[in-house]
């Protein structure tokens, strides 16, 4: 088409070469460690269908209605008592705006703070959507490294010490991060507040992952640390009932909820009833602290599955992170690999991973790549990461 | 709290007085003509409660899972043929992008387009959401006056031809418009879109009412005669089947389809895979078509009933539209009349409908209001325009 005069922000915003190499993984036969995927098998459908169905019959006509912007009541009143009750967050169903899944909270938080040019706080590497939502808001970022304990605050503090960085917000996956899987300690947690509060920068602590823990002791989140209302919490039903229907929330200091609501009257007027009323039902059953303790189970072992098969299979070159919950496992192939290439031959062997680089900022981590363990059987897992294993070994004797 | 550096687009972007004063609508026992609500009695919820319950049987796990951004593709393929029969638009499955409501489809639209700055033509009064959406984007608008036969199109070519204005974008909700209720004319379309093509403007036609004539002749969709691929069209299952399981579409050139999809993925990653399926299978069954002719039947015998109240309560200073479908009724009181202040005389008797201000970019139109016949029984109807247009006659007597 001629003279479409788009947006500055889309040229920041195209498709990337990964996600078409990706596009392969969808073939038939392929094992792809690449998604984010929960396992169909956690979904609880025989309970959500019966649920679903007492829905209608309780209160169709008013689910099928236009409902209010800020959610089903009782849904946010659950969330509030739940994350008391599981995480120690104080917060009122007033501070509870409900999301199409945690994805549209980094949006909405996105539309209530930045202006084009404002600097945003990023891990580095962090999740690659976030950084679409971003570029769409045409920020600059401040990428700060991160190690086994997650990001290194310390270089953050340096970053703003020095006055040329004036960022606004941060943005944070603090708990068995994607894409290493990685949980941020409790002394940086602390840290990362009190910065926040000298430099009255925005938290945004992105949590789809949090009740996914498979060993070790749970880490208070940034939200219940937080005594200055700087912290907007996002959660989501995503990974612990299941994605398709799109449920997330966000929590935030009344005033800064009340933006995001104004955001979210005219980005969709409000979430699915259906998908809400479904997932307030579920939880106020009390299915949802079994159901997740279930699926903590389930993909514990796969994640130790994955942690054999890379201890056999992947060559001693390679390091990978051993995350304590989540989804993801990072490997880092020694300097001058690049896992873009490793892929197209992966892809040619019929497994799939991604490659790291989408998940920096400045275009580094060529050698890095993650690793999805809940969406595989076990004889995907023991197979494919031999198979992977045999790939990276071939490649590191011709190229690195 | 202190210290919050929000966006400049908020701004914009505060809660107006109306809302404040549309709360106390809903009180018990009120009289609402003020909101866009269809029917609850028009709801087929047995027939979605049946196709829900078959959903999760045939495809639960797989509905529940994570979907492709672009819309479930059986939806996107009826949604493509679908256009053609009803509508003679001819649009591929790939020109077609799943919304989470209509208003989603603004937001993905604006965001793909526009720049702040950037000059936006609306009708004058126009969509009062839309502006939210325009707003968060902060353009500067270049409003153009309608008349019974909609937009002023040969307005729009005057402030097209003064070199001082330079928009980009022109939305309109061309058929059965809200607030008006008016149909723009075919002559006025063609115009219309020989304006966008040598101006190179993108038309948004939203178009949530389309169905919903009780008579006259179907005026052809802008889309149906876009030879240039200029318009965006925007349709939305809420108004004939259920708001409440958002789901809407655009319909673009592939193009820019593409890149609503990009815009999209950010957003929110998908739209409720539950409410698609539904929707696609209340399609696919055919239901859809007789379901339109069933609530046009309602609607239309609850309009005459308002034209009827209005005849003969309303008194002759007041001016009415008549139009031939949608939701609404636009009135104009003689100038000098502040509907805002009558509103409120209205609350204190029960009854409330919408003051015109808030439909203007301009800050004009004090003297209008829009009643929506949709959502009310005929007896509240009857009474309820009988009280307003009391009202309206003592107001008149005191200050007009």
């Amino acid at each position: 088409m001629k003279e479409l005069r788009m947006a500055e922000r889309m040229e920041k915003m195209s498709g990337s070469a990964v996600r078409e190499i990706l596009k392969l993984t969808q073939q038939p036969n392929m094992i792809s460690f690449a998604g984010g995927l929960p396992s169909p098998d956690s979904f609880p459908v025989a309970k959500l269908q019966e649920i679903t169905n007492e829905v209608y019959s309780k209160s169709g006509a008013q689910m099928l209605q236009y409902g209010i912007t800020e959610g089903y009541k009782p849904l946010n009143e659950f969330i509030a008592q739940w994350l008391k009750s599981s995480k120690n967050i104080t917060a009122s169903p007033e501070d509870i705006q409900i999301t199409s899944g945690s994805q549209q909270g980094i949006d909405l938080v996105s539309r209530v703070f930045l202006n084009a040019g404002d600097q945003v706080v990023v891990e580095s590497p962090s999740y690659l959507s976030a950084f679409q939502v971003f570029n769409s808001y045409q920020v600059k970022y401040l990428p700060i490294p991160s190690d086994d304990q997650g990001m290194q605050v310390d270089e953050l503090e340096k970053a703003l010490d020095d006055n040329t960085n004036k960022p606004k917000l941060v943005y944070t996956v603090a708990t068995f991060q994607n894409p290493t899987g990685i949980t941020m300690s409790l002394e940086r947690r602390k840290k990362l507040l009190q910065l926040a509060d000298k430099h009255k920068l925005i938290i945004i602590e992105d949590n789809p992952y949090g009740e996914l823990r498979y060993e070790g002791e749970h880490v208070p989140t940034l939200k219940s640390l937080d005594t200055q209302g700087r912290v907007v919490y996002l959660g989501s039903f995503s990974k612990v009932v299941a994605p398709g229907l799109r449920i997330g929330y966000a929590v935030a200091h009344p005033e800064i909820r009340a933006k995001i609501t104004i955001a979210k009257q005219a980005a969709d007027v409000h979430s699915s009833n259906l998908s809400q009323q479904i997932i307030y039902e579920y939880c106020n059953r009390g299915y949802l602290d079994p159901h997740i303790q279930e699926i903590c189970r389930a993909y514990g072992v796969k994640r130790d599955a994955m942690f054999k098969a890379l201890d056999e299979h992947f060559p001693k070159a390679v390091n990978w992170t051993r995350p304590e919950g989540g989804l993801f496992i990072w490997a880092e192939l020694p300097q001058g690999c690049d896992t873009t290439e490793l892929l197209q031959k992966a892809v040619e062997h019929r497994v799939a991973f991604v490659p790291g680089t989408p998940f920096f900022v400045n275009n580094t981590g060529q050698n890095t790549l993650r690793l999805n363990f809940s969406n595989a059987t076990f004889e995907q897992i023991e197979y494919g990461i031999a198979k992977i294993g045999e790939v990276i070994k071939e490649y590191l004797t011709v190229n690195c």
